[in-house]
Protein backbone atom coordinates (compact mmCIF):
# COMPACT_ATOMS: atom_id res chain seq x y z
CA UNK A 1 0.00 0.00 0.00
CA UNK A 2 1.03 3.73 -0.39
CA UNK A 3 -0.37 5.75 2.47
CA UNK A 4 -0.95 9.51 1.71
CA UNK A 5 -2.51 12.50 3.84
CA UNK A 6 -4.53 15.45 2.37
CA UNK A 7 -6.14 18.26 2.94
CA UNK A 8 -5.47 21.35 4.64
CA UNK A 9 -2.23 21.69 6.66
CA UNK A 10 -3.22 20.45 10.06
CA UNK A 11 -6.59 19.13 9.19
CA UNK A 12 -4.91 16.35 6.94
CA UNK A 13 -7.13 13.02 6.40
CA UNK A 14 -6.12 9.36 5.58
CA UNK A 15 -5.95 8.20 2.26
CA UNK A 16 -4.43 5.69 0.19
CA UNK A 17 -3.18 5.94 -3.64
CA UNK A 18 -3.97 2.95 -5.68
CA UNK A 19 -2.71 2.82 -9.27
CA UNK A 20 -2.07 6.60 -9.28
CA UNK A 21 -6.08 7.11 -7.98
CA UNK A 22 -6.33 8.87 -4.82
CA UNK A 23 -8.36 7.26 -2.57
CA UNK A 24 -10.06 8.64 1.43
CA UNK A 25 -10.33 5.90 4.10
CA UNK A 26 -11.04 8.43 6.79
CA UNK A 27 -14.38 6.69 7.23
CA UNK A 28 -12.14 3.88 8.77
CA UNK A 29 -8.61 5.25 10.28
CA UNK A 30 -8.47 8.44 12.27
CA UNK A 31 -4.67 9.35 11.07
CA UNK A 32 -1.56 7.77 10.41
CA UNK A 33 -0.58 8.08 13.84
CA UNK A 34 1.28 6.38 16.85
CA UNK A 35 -2.31 4.65 17.54
CA UNK A 36 -2.81 3.57 14.23
CA UNK A 37 0.84 1.77 14.08
CA UNK A 38 0.84 0.90 17.17
CA UNK A 39 -3.02 -1.30 16.82
CA UNK A 40 -1.51 -3.04 13.47
CA UNK A 41 -2.94 -0.22 11.50
CA UNK A 42 -1.61 -1.52 8.16
CA UNK A 43 -3.02 -4.52 8.21
CA UNK A 44 -6.30 -3.58 9.30
CA UNK A 45 -6.23 -1.22 6.58
CA UNK A 46 -4.93 -4.04 3.86
CA UNK A 47 -8.12 -5.60 4.88
CA UNK A 48 -10.72 -3.29 4.63
CA UNK A 49 -9.60 -2.21 1.30
CA UNK A 50 -10.02 -5.37 -0.34
CA UNK A 51 -12.93 -3.61 -2.32
CA UNK A 52 -11.33 0.11 -2.56
CA UNK A 53 -14.20 1.42 -5.08
CA UNK A 54 -16.18 1.31 -1.98
CA UNK A 55 -14.26 4.83 -0.92
CA UNK A 56 -14.35 8.11 -2.03
CA UNK A 57 -12.00 9.45 -4.53
CA UNK A 58 -9.63 12.54 -4.01
CA UNK A 59 -8.83 15.09 -6.32
CA UNK A 60 -5.38 15.00 -8.11
CA UNK A 61 -5.51 18.60 -7.09
CA UNK A 62 -6.36 18.60 -3.36
CA UNK A 63 -2.75 19.23 -0.88
CA UNK A 64 -0.55 16.78 0.54
CA UNK A 65 0.23 16.65 3.78
CA UNK A 66 3.09 14.59 5.17
CA UNK A 67 2.22 10.35 4.80
CA UNK A 68 2.74 10.84 8.84
CA UNK A 69 0.94 12.72 11.42
CA UNK A 70 3.78 14.63 13.84
CA UNK A 71 5.49 11.71 15.32
CA UNK A 72 7.84 11.55 18.83
CA UNK A 73 10.84 12.12 17.14
CA UNK A 74 12.41 12.65 13.78
CA UNK A 75 16.09 11.01 13.81
CA UNK A 76 18.86 11.30 11.27
CA UNK A 77 22.11 10.12 9.80
CA UNK A 78 24.84 11.85 9.30
CA UNK A 79 27.66 10.96 7.02
CA UNK A 80 25.96 7.68 5.79
CA UNK A 81 27.20 7.08 2.25
CA UNK A 82 29.99 5.98 0.89
CA UNK A 83 30.23 8.00 -2.30
CA UNK A 84 29.71 10.99 0.08
CA UNK A 85 32.76 9.98 2.46
CA UNK A 86 34.60 9.80 -0.51
CA UNK A 87 33.74 13.41 -2.23
CA UNK A 88 34.25 14.79 1.01
CA UNK A 89 37.86 12.88 2.17
CA UNK A 90 36.09 12.18 5.06
CA UNK A 91 36.88 9.11 6.86
CA UNK A 92 33.56 6.39 7.20
CA UNK A 93 32.15 7.00 10.55
CA UNK A 94 32.64 3.83 12.67
CA UNK A 95 29.02 4.24 14.07
CA UNK A 96 26.02 6.16 12.56
CA UNK A 97 25.89 9.63 14.03
CA UNK A 98 22.51 10.72 14.59
CA UNK A 99 21.32 13.77 15.30
CA UNK A 100 17.07 15.22 15.94
CA UNK A 101 15.10 17.40 13.54
CA UNK A 102 12.53 19.18 15.43
CA UNK A 103 9.46 17.72 14.37
CA UNK A 104 7.62 21.03 13.56
CA UNK A 105 9.75 21.28 10.48
CA UNK A 106 7.65 18.40 9.47
CA UNK A 107 5.40 19.31 5.94
CA UNK A 108 3.75 18.24 2.74
CA UNK A 109 5.94 16.91 0.17
CA UNK A 110 4.64 20.03 -2.11
CA UNK A 111 4.80 22.74 0.66
CA UNK A 112 6.67 26.03 -0.03
CA UNK A 113 10.01 25.70 1.95
CA UNK A 114 10.02 29.24 3.71
CA UNK A 115 13.81 30.16 4.27
CA UNK A 116 14.50 31.48 7.45
CA UNK A 117 14.85 35.42 8.35
CA UNK A 118 17.92 36.59 7.72
CA UNK A 119 19.17 32.87 6.53
CA UNK A 120 22.52 32.58 3.58
CA UNK A 121 22.90 29.40 3.89
CA UNK A 122 19.37 26.85 3.20
CA UNK A 123 20.77 24.03 1.61
CA UNK A 124 18.73 20.23 0.17
CA UNK A 125 19.59 16.76 1.21
CA UNK A 126 17.15 14.10 -0.73
CA UNK A 127 17.13 11.30 1.53
CA UNK A 128 15.58 7.77 1.72
CA UNK A 129 13.59 7.64 5.53
CA UNK A 130 11.20 4.69 6.88
CA UNK A 131 8.83 4.52 9.22
CA UNK A 132 8.98 2.74 12.66
CA UNK A 133 6.06 0.36 12.68
CA UNK A 134 6.36 -0.81 16.47
CA UNK A 135 8.10 0.21 19.77
CA UNK A 136 11.28 -1.20 19.42
CA UNK A 137 13.77 -1.01 22.40
CA UNK A 138 16.76 -3.24 22.30
CA UNK A 139 16.04 -4.91 18.68
CA UNK A 140 17.84 -7.37 17.34
CA UNK A 141 19.43 -6.71 14.08
CA UNK A 142 17.65 -10.07 12.58
CA UNK A 143 14.25 -8.92 14.20
CA UNK A 144 15.02 -5.36 12.98
CA UNK A 145 12.59 -5.32 9.69
CA UNK A 146 9.39 -6.14 12.28
CA UNK A 147 9.53 -3.24 13.50
CA UNK A 148 9.55 -1.07 9.96
CA UNK A 149 5.99 0.42 8.46
CA UNK A 150 7.53 1.18 5.70
CA UNK A 151 9.53 3.81 3.48
CA UNK A 152 9.29 7.80 2.43
CA UNK A 153 11.02 10.32 0.37
CA UNK A 154 12.63 13.17 2.79
CA UNK A 155 14.65 16.68 2.22
CA UNK A 156 16.24 17.34 5.08
CA UNK A 157 16.99 21.21 4.75
CA UNK A 158 20.14 22.61 6.38
CA UNK A 159 20.78 25.49 7.27
CA UNK A 160 24.49 25.23 7.03
CA UNK A 161 25.13 28.32 9.51
CA UNK A 162 22.88 27.46 11.84
CA UNK A 163 24.39 24.19 12.17
CA UNK A 164 27.70 24.44 11.47
CA UNK A 165 28.91 28.10 12.87
CA UNK A 166 26.76 29.05 15.78
CA UNK A 167 28.23 27.05 18.53
CA UNK A 168 27.55 23.25 19.21
CA UNK A 169 25.25 20.53 18.11
CA UNK A 170 23.72 20.69 14.61
CA UNK A 171 20.10 20.74 15.84
CA UNK A 172 20.11 24.59 15.54
CA UNK A 173 19.95 24.07 11.86
CA UNK A 174 17.86 21.09 11.12
CA UNK A 175 14.57 22.41 13.03
CA UNK A 176 13.17 25.02 10.71
CA UNK A 177 9.27 25.02 10.11
CA UNK A 178 9.16 23.83 6.34
CA UNK A 179 12.73 21.71 6.99
CA UNK A 180 10.93 18.24 6.55
CA UNK A 181 9.20 17.66 4.09
CA UNK A 182 8.04 13.89 3.88
CA UNK A 183 6.29 12.18 1.24
CA UNK A 184 4.24 11.92 -1.00
CA UNK A 185 3.73 8.55 0.15
CA UNK A 186 4.30 5.89 2.63
CA UNK A 187 4.96 3.01 0.97
CA UNK A 188 4.91 -0.44 2.73
CA UNK A 189 7.57 -3.07 2.66
CA UNK A 190 5.88 -5.25 -0.15
CA UNK A 191 5.61 -1.81 -2.52
CA UNK A 192 9.53 -2.01 -3.21
CA UNK A 193 11.34 -4.85 -3.67
CA UNK A 194 15.11 -3.90 -3.01
CA UNK A 195 15.45 -1.30 -0.85
CA UNK A 196 18.99 -1.09 -0.72
CA UNK A 197 18.53 -0.97 -4.78
CA UNK A 198 16.56 2.46 -5.45
CA UNK A 199 17.95 5.63 -7.19
CA UNK A 200 17.70 9.06 -5.69
CA UNK A 201 18.12 12.31 -7.25
CA UNK A 202 17.93 15.71 -6.56
CA UNK A 203 17.56 19.06 -8.97
CA UNK A 204 17.34 22.68 -8.07
CA UNK A 205 15.74 24.69 -10.97
CA UNK A 206 16.40 21.71 -13.38
CA UNK A 207 19.90 21.65 -12.64
CA UNK A 208 21.01 18.12 -11.33
CA UNK A 209 22.48 18.54 -7.75
CA UNK A 210 22.81 14.52 -6.11
CA UNK A 211 22.25 11.23 -8.21
CA UNK A 212 22.81 8.50 -6.42
CA UNK A 213 21.50 5.14 -5.11
CA UNK A 214 20.87 3.21 -1.95
CA UNK A 215 22.90 0.85 -2.33
CA UNK A 216 25.73 3.47 -1.54
CA UNK A 217 24.22 3.52 2.26
CA UNK A 218 26.62 2.23 5.15
CA UNK A 219 25.13 1.95 7.72
CA UNK A 220 21.41 0.33 6.13
CA UNK A 221 18.21 -0.03 7.67
CA UNK A 222 18.11 -3.46 9.60
CA UNK A 223 21.58 -2.17 11.61
CA UNK A 224 19.91 1.11 11.93
CA UNK A 225 16.93 -0.07 13.93
CA UNK A 226 18.88 -1.98 16.09
CA UNK A 227 21.45 0.70 16.39
CA UNK A 228 19.12 3.16 17.72
CA UNK A 229 16.85 1.00 19.78
CA UNK A 230 20.09 0.74 21.85
CA UNK A 231 19.94 4.79 23.06
CA UNK A 232 16.60 5.23 22.91
CA UNK A 233 12.96 3.56 22.60
CA UNK A 234 11.27 4.23 19.16
CA UNK A 235 8.02 4.36 18.69
CA UNK A 236 5.50 3.74 16.16
CA UNK A 237 4.87 6.14 13.89
CA UNK A 238 8.30 7.99 14.29
CA UNK A 239 10.47 9.12 10.98
CA UNK A 240 14.06 7.89 10.69
CA UNK A 241 16.07 9.30 7.98
CA UNK A 242 18.98 7.45 6.79
CA UNK A 243 21.29 10.62 5.54
CA UNK A 244 22.18 12.30 2.25
CA UNK A 245 24.31 11.09 -0.90
CA UNK A 246 26.69 13.85 -2.51
CA UNK A 247 25.81 16.57 -3.77
CA UNK A 248 24.78 18.89 -1.73
CA UNK A 249 24.95 22.93 -1.82
CA UNK A 250 27.60 23.06 0.50
CA UNK A 251 29.96 20.88 -0.84
CA UNK A 252 30.06 22.55 -4.73
CA UNK A 253 33.41 23.41 -5.55
CA UNK A 254 34.47 26.54 -5.87
CA UNK A 255 31.69 28.03 -3.94
CA UNK A 256 29.02 26.37 -2.63
CA UNK A 257 25.48 27.39 -3.82
CA UNK A 258 22.58 27.63 -1.02
CA UNK A 259 18.69 27.84 -1.71
CA UNK A 260 17.25 31.39 -2.29
CA UNK A 261 13.38 32.13 -2.54
CA UNK A 262 12.29 31.62 -6.15
CA UNK A 263 14.32 28.50 -6.49
CA UNK A 264 12.43 25.33 -7.35
CA UNK A 265 14.08 22.29 -5.55
CA UNK A 266 12.71 19.04 -6.75
CA UNK A 267 13.55 15.19 -5.41
CA UNK A 268 12.82 11.71 -6.30
CA UNK A 269 13.13 7.96 -4.99
CA UNK A 270 12.48 5.49 -7.24
CA UNK A 271 9.45 3.47 -6.03
CA UNK A 272 8.30 6.59 -3.66
CA UNK A 273 8.10 9.31 -5.53
CA UNK A 274 8.63 12.58 -6.24
CA UNK A 275 8.36 15.83 -4.23
CA UNK A 276 8.65 19.37 -5.41
CA UNK A 277 9.61 22.66 -2.72
CA UNK A 278 8.95 26.31 -3.79
CA UNK A 279 11.52 28.71 -1.96
CA UNK A 280 9.89 31.78 -0.72
CA UNK A 281 11.52 33.88 2.09
CA UNK A 282 9.93 34.37 5.13
CA UNK A 283 7.41 36.89 5.83
CA UNK B 1 -0.77 26.98 40.91
CA UNK B 2 1.01 24.37 41.06
CA UNK B 3 0.21 21.36 38.53
CA UNK B 4 1.01 17.81 39.49
CA UNK B 5 0.09 15.00 37.07
CA UNK B 6 -0.79 11.48 39.15
CA UNK B 7 -1.36 7.96 38.51
CA UNK B 8 0.23 5.06 36.87
CA UNK B 9 2.29 5.72 33.92
CA UNK B 10 1.18 6.67 30.67
CA UNK B 11 -2.72 6.62 32.23
CA UNK B 12 -1.66 10.31 34.66
CA UNK B 13 -4.70 12.67 35.16
CA UNK B 14 -4.29 16.57 36.31
CA UNK B 15 -4.00 17.64 39.65
CA UNK B 16 -2.87 20.58 41.62
CA UNK B 17 -1.07 20.81 44.55
CA UNK B 18 -2.21 23.60 46.86
CA UNK B 19 -1.05 23.93 50.40
CA UNK B 20 0.97 20.56 49.73
CA UNK B 21 -2.97 18.71 49.36
CA UNK B 22 -3.14 17.30 46.13
CA UNK B 23 -6.42 17.68 44.33
CA UNK B 24 -7.47 15.99 41.31
CA UNK B 25 -9.04 18.34 38.41
CA UNK B 26 -9.94 15.64 36.04
CA UNK B 27 -13.29 16.73 35.87
CA UNK B 28 -12.69 19.68 33.96
CA UNK B 29 -9.06 19.27 32.61
CA UNK B 30 -8.46 16.15 30.16
CA UNK B 31 -4.66 16.39 30.57
CA UNK B 32 -1.86 19.48 30.76
CA UNK B 33 -0.67 18.95 26.77
CA UNK B 34 -0.29 21.03 24.06
CA UNK B 35 -3.98 21.51 23.87
CA UNK B 36 -4.87 22.52 27.01
CA UNK B 37 -1.90 25.12 26.87
CA UNK B 38 -2.93 26.50 23.77
CA UNK B 39 -6.20 27.08 24.76
CA UNK B 40 -5.62 28.91 28.06
CA UNK B 41 -5.69 26.18 29.79
CA UNK B 42 -4.18 27.87 33.09
CA UNK B 43 -6.23 30.87 33.26
CA UNK B 44 -9.03 28.93 32.29
CA UNK B 45 -8.31 26.46 35.68
CA UNK B 46 -7.07 29.53 37.96
CA UNK B 47 -10.98 29.97 37.61
CA UNK B 48 -12.74 26.98 38.37
CA UNK B 49 -10.76 26.37 41.24
CA UNK B 50 -11.38 29.40 43.22
CA UNK B 51 -13.39 26.71 45.26
CA UNK B 52 -10.89 23.90 45.55
CA UNK B 53 -12.65 22.06 48.05
CA UNK B 54 -15.39 20.60 45.38
CA UNK B 55 -12.55 18.57 44.29
CA UNK B 56 -11.19 15.08 44.98
CA UNK B 57 -8.55 14.66 47.30
CA UNK B 58 -5.45 12.60 46.03
CA UNK B 59 -3.44 10.45 48.62
CA UNK B 60 0.09 11.24 49.28
CA UNK B 61 1.07 7.90 48.00
CA UNK B 62 -0.18 7.85 44.48
CA UNK B 63 3.27 8.11 42.23
CA UNK B 64 3.46 10.93 40.41
CA UNK B 65 4.22 11.34 36.77
CA UNK B 66 5.72 14.25 34.98
CA UNK B 67 3.41 17.04 35.47
CA UNK B 68 3.43 17.88 31.69
CA UNK B 69 2.13 15.22 28.92
CA UNK B 70 4.93 14.20 26.44
CA UNK B 71 5.67 17.35 24.52
CA UNK B 72 6.62 17.70 20.95
CA UNK B 73 10.29 18.58 22.11
CA UNK B 74 12.48 18.79 25.41
CA UNK B 75 15.44 21.60 24.37
CA UNK B 76 18.57 21.36 26.52
CA UNK B 77 21.16 24.28 26.93
CA UNK B 78 24.66 23.15 27.21
CA UNK B 79 27.05 25.14 29.32
CA UNK B 80 24.50 27.60 31.00
CA UNK B 81 26.49 28.39 34.23
CA UNK B 82 29.62 30.82 34.81
CA UNK B 83 30.63 28.42 38.01
CA UNK B 84 30.62 25.51 35.41
CA UNK B 85 32.65 27.24 32.88
CA UNK B 86 35.07 28.17 35.40
CA UNK B 87 35.40 24.78 37.06
CA UNK B 88 35.91 23.64 33.71
CA UNK B 89 37.69 26.03 32.29
CA UNK B 90 35.91 26.51 29.13
CA UNK B 91 35.31 29.47 27.63
CA UNK B 92 31.47 31.12 28.13
CA UNK B 93 29.85 30.61 24.86
CA UNK B 94 29.15 32.86 22.58
CA UNK B 95 25.43 31.70 22.29
CA UNK B 96 23.69 28.85 23.82
CA UNK B 97 24.64 25.48 22.65
CA UNK B 98 21.23 23.35 21.87
CA UNK B 99 20.34 19.64 22.00
CA UNK B 100 17.10 17.26 22.16
CA UNK B 101 16.58 14.81 24.54
CA UNK B 102 14.45 12.22 23.05
CA UNK B 103 10.64 12.80 24.63
CA UNK B 104 10.61 9.00 25.39
CA UNK B 105 12.88 9.73 28.25
CA UNK B 106 10.22 11.57 30.20
CA UNK B 107 9.19 10.16 33.35
CA UNK B 108 8.08 10.79 36.61
CA UNK B 109 9.82 12.71 39.70
CA UNK B 110 10.43 9.93 41.29
CA UNK B 111 10.38 6.93 38.77
CA UNK B 112 13.10 4.61 39.10
CA UNK B 113 16.31 5.84 36.69
CA UNK B 114 16.89 2.67 34.41
CA UNK B 115 20.41 2.26 33.97
CA UNK B 116 20.91 1.27 29.97
CA UNK B 117 22.25 -2.03 29.26
CA UNK B 118 25.84 -2.01 28.81
CA UNK B 119 25.86 1.34 30.39
CA UNK B 120 29.66 2.39 32.56
CA UNK B 121 28.78 6.46 32.65
CA UNK B 122 25.28 7.27 33.48
CA UNK B 123 25.24 10.97 34.90
CA UNK B 124 23.36 13.35 36.44
CA UNK B 125 22.46 17.11 36.19
CA UNK B 126 20.36 19.05 38.12
CA UNK B 127 18.49 22.01 35.81
CA UNK B 128 16.09 24.64 36.02
CA UNK B 129 13.34 23.81 33.10
CA UNK B 130 10.39 26.12 31.66
CA UNK B 131 7.58 24.93 30.11
CA UNK B 132 6.06 27.12 26.88
CA UNK B 133 3.06 28.19 27.43
CA UNK B 134 1.98 29.27 23.26
CA UNK B 135 3.45 28.97 19.94
CA UNK B 136 6.50 30.93 19.62
CA UNK B 137 8.46 31.99 16.46
CA UNK B 138 10.42 34.80 16.54
CA UNK B 139 9.40 36.42 19.83
CA UNK B 140 11.37 39.53 20.83
CA UNK B 141 13.39 39.34 24.41
CA UNK B 142 11.06 41.89 25.79
CA UNK B 143 7.93 39.79 24.70
CA UNK B 144 9.41 36.54 25.87
CA UNK B 145 7.94 35.96 29.30
CA UNK B 146 4.20 35.89 27.96
CA UNK B 147 5.39 32.50 26.06
CA UNK B 148 6.63 30.49 29.56
CA UNK B 149 3.51 28.84 31.43
CA UNK B 150 6.22 27.89 34.29
CA UNK B 151 9.02 26.14 35.97
CA UNK B 152 9.97 23.00 36.78
CA UNK B 153 12.83 20.64 38.27
CA UNK B 154 14.52 18.27 36.06
CA UNK B 155 16.98 15.60 35.80
CA UNK B 156 18.91 15.77 32.87
CA UNK B 157 20.63 11.96 32.92
CA UNK B 158 23.15 11.85 30.52
CA UNK B 159 25.23 8.65 29.45
CA UNK B 160 28.57 9.89 28.74
CA UNK B 161 29.77 7.55 26.61
CA UNK B 162 27.14 7.18 24.46
CA UNK B 163 27.42 11.33 24.52
CA UNK B 164 31.23 11.65 23.86
CA UNK B 165 33.12 8.78 22.82
CA UNK B 166 30.89 7.22 20.27
CA UNK B 167 30.69 9.37 17.36
CA UNK B 168 28.75 12.98 16.86
CA UNK B 169 26.30 14.13 18.74
CA UNK B 170 25.31 14.36 21.37
CA UNK B 171 21.68 13.07 20.50
CA UNK B 172 23.01 9.72 21.50
CA UNK B 173 23.60 10.23 25.15
CA UNK B 174 20.62 11.77 26.39
CA UNK B 175 17.72 10.40 25.09
CA UNK B 176 17.20 6.57 26.70
CA UNK B 177 14.11 5.76 28.80
CA UNK B 178 13.74 7.24 32.01
CA UNK B 179 16.44 10.31 31.66
CA UNK B 180 14.34 12.82 32.20
CA UNK B 181 12.53 13.01 35.50
CA UNK B 182 10.15 15.91 35.63
CA UNK B 183 8.64 17.69 38.38
CA UNK B 184 7.05 16.94 40.81
CA UNK B 185 5.53 20.10 39.77
CA UNK B 186 4.80 22.85 37.19
CA UNK B 187 4.64 26.10 39.25
CA UNK B 188 3.56 28.88 37.34
CA UNK B 189 5.42 31.98 37.29
CA UNK B 190 3.21 33.97 39.68
CA UNK B 191 4.35 31.46 42.11
CA UNK B 192 7.96 31.98 41.96
CA UNK B 193 9.20 35.71 43.51
CA UNK B 194 12.44 35.80 41.48
CA UNK B 195 13.59 32.87 39.10
CA UNK B 196 17.09 34.01 38.58
CA UNK B 197 17.72 33.18 42.46
CA UNK B 198 16.54 30.07 43.66
CA UNK B 199 19.13 27.30 45.09
CA UNK B 200 19.64 24.64 43.25
CA UNK B 201 21.30 21.04 44.61
CA UNK B 202 21.61 17.38 43.99
CA UNK B 203 22.69 14.33 46.00
CA UNK B 204 23.82 10.73 45.58
CA UNK B 205 23.37 8.64 48.74
CA UNK B 206 23.20 11.36 50.75
CA UNK B 207 26.73 12.88 49.53
CA UNK B 208 26.10 16.48 47.64
CA UNK B 209 27.33 16.99 44.40
CA UNK B 210 25.70 19.89 43.02
CA UNK B 211 25.24 23.12 44.83
CA UNK B 212 24.60 26.27 43.03
CA UNK B 213 22.09 29.08 42.18
CA UNK B 214 19.92 29.96 39.41
CA UNK B 215 21.29 33.31 39.42
CA UNK B 216 24.90 31.74 37.91
CA UNK B 217 22.99 31.05 34.60
CA UNK B 218 24.70 33.07 31.53
CA UNK B 219 21.56 32.98 29.04
CA UNK B 220 18.47 33.77 31.11
CA UNK B 221 15.00 32.41 30.49
CA UNK B 222 13.84 35.37 28.10
CA UNK B 223 16.83 35.46 25.91
CA UNK B 224 16.28 31.41 25.37
CA UNK B 225 13.34 32.03 24.35
CA UNK B 226 13.83 34.52 21.91
CA UNK B 227 16.98 32.65 20.54
CA UNK B 228 15.24 29.41 20.56
CA UNK B 229 12.76 31.10 18.24
CA UNK B 230 14.60 31.79 16.11
CA UNK B 231 15.76 28.36 14.57
CA UNK B 232 12.28 26.38 15.20
CA UNK B 233 8.65 26.83 16.16
CA UNK B 234 8.20 25.88 20.17
CA UNK B 235 4.81 24.48 20.93
CA UNK B 236 2.60 25.09 23.79
CA UNK B 237 3.88 22.22 26.63
CA UNK B 238 7.19 22.18 24.97
CA UNK B 239 9.76 21.65 27.78
CA UNK B 240 13.05 23.94 27.53
CA UNK B 241 15.63 23.29 29.93
CA UNK B 242 18.15 25.54 30.83
CA UNK B 243 21.42 23.74 31.78
CA UNK B 244 23.17 22.42 34.69
CA UNK B 245 25.62 23.60 37.07
CA UNK B 246 29.07 22.22 38.12
CA UNK B 247 29.28 18.54 40.04
CA UNK B 248 28.26 16.08 37.56
CA UNK B 249 29.98 12.77 38.15
CA UNK B 250 31.85 13.51 34.73
CA UNK B 251 34.07 16.73 36.18
CA UNK B 252 34.87 15.09 39.97
CA UNK B 253 38.60 14.53 40.16
CA UNK B 254 40.94 12.56 40.48
CA UNK B 255 38.02 10.47 38.94
CA UNK B 256 34.52 10.72 37.42
CA UNK B 257 31.98 9.19 39.31
CA UNK B 258 28.95 7.56 37.71
CA UNK B 259 25.58 6.13 38.84
CA UNK B 260 25.29 2.56 39.91
CA UNK B 261 22.41 0.32 40.70
CA UNK B 262 21.17 0.66 44.40
CA UNK B 263 22.48 4.81 44.21
CA UNK B 264 19.96 7.28 45.48
CA UNK B 265 19.48 10.57 43.61
CA UNK B 266 18.14 13.70 45.22
CA UNK B 267 17.84 16.72 43.79
CA UNK B 268 16.22 20.06 44.23
CA UNK B 269 15.17 23.55 43.22
CA UNK B 270 13.69 26.11 45.50
CA UNK B 271 10.14 26.96 45.09
CA UNK B 272 9.67 24.06 42.67
CA UNK B 273 10.04 20.72 44.90
CA UNK B 274 12.18 17.68 45.02
CA UNK B 275 12.45 14.39 43.28
CA UNK B 276 14.35 11.23 44.07
CA UNK B 277 15.46 8.22 41.91
CA UNK B 278 16.81 4.81 42.80
CA UNK B 279 19.02 3.91 40.31
CA UNK B 280 18.19 0.39 38.93
CA UNK B 281 20.28 -2.23 36.33
CA UNK B 282 17.91 -2.80 33.27
CA UNK B 283 16.46 -6.17 33.39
Amino acid sequence: MKLIRFGEAGKEKPGLLINDKRIDVSSIVADYNEAFFENNGIEKLQEAIKNSSSFPEVSDTVRLGSPVARPSKIICIGLNYVDHCEETGAVIPAEPIIFFKSTTSLCGPDDNLVIPKDSQKTDWEVELAFVVGKKASYVSEADAMNYVAGYCLLNDYSERAYQLERGGQWAKGKGSDTFAPLGPVLATPDEIADVNNLTMWLTVNGKKYQNSNTSNLIFKIPFLVHYLSQFMTLLPGDVISTGTPPGVGLGIKPEPVYVKAGDVIELGIEGLGTSKQLAVAYF
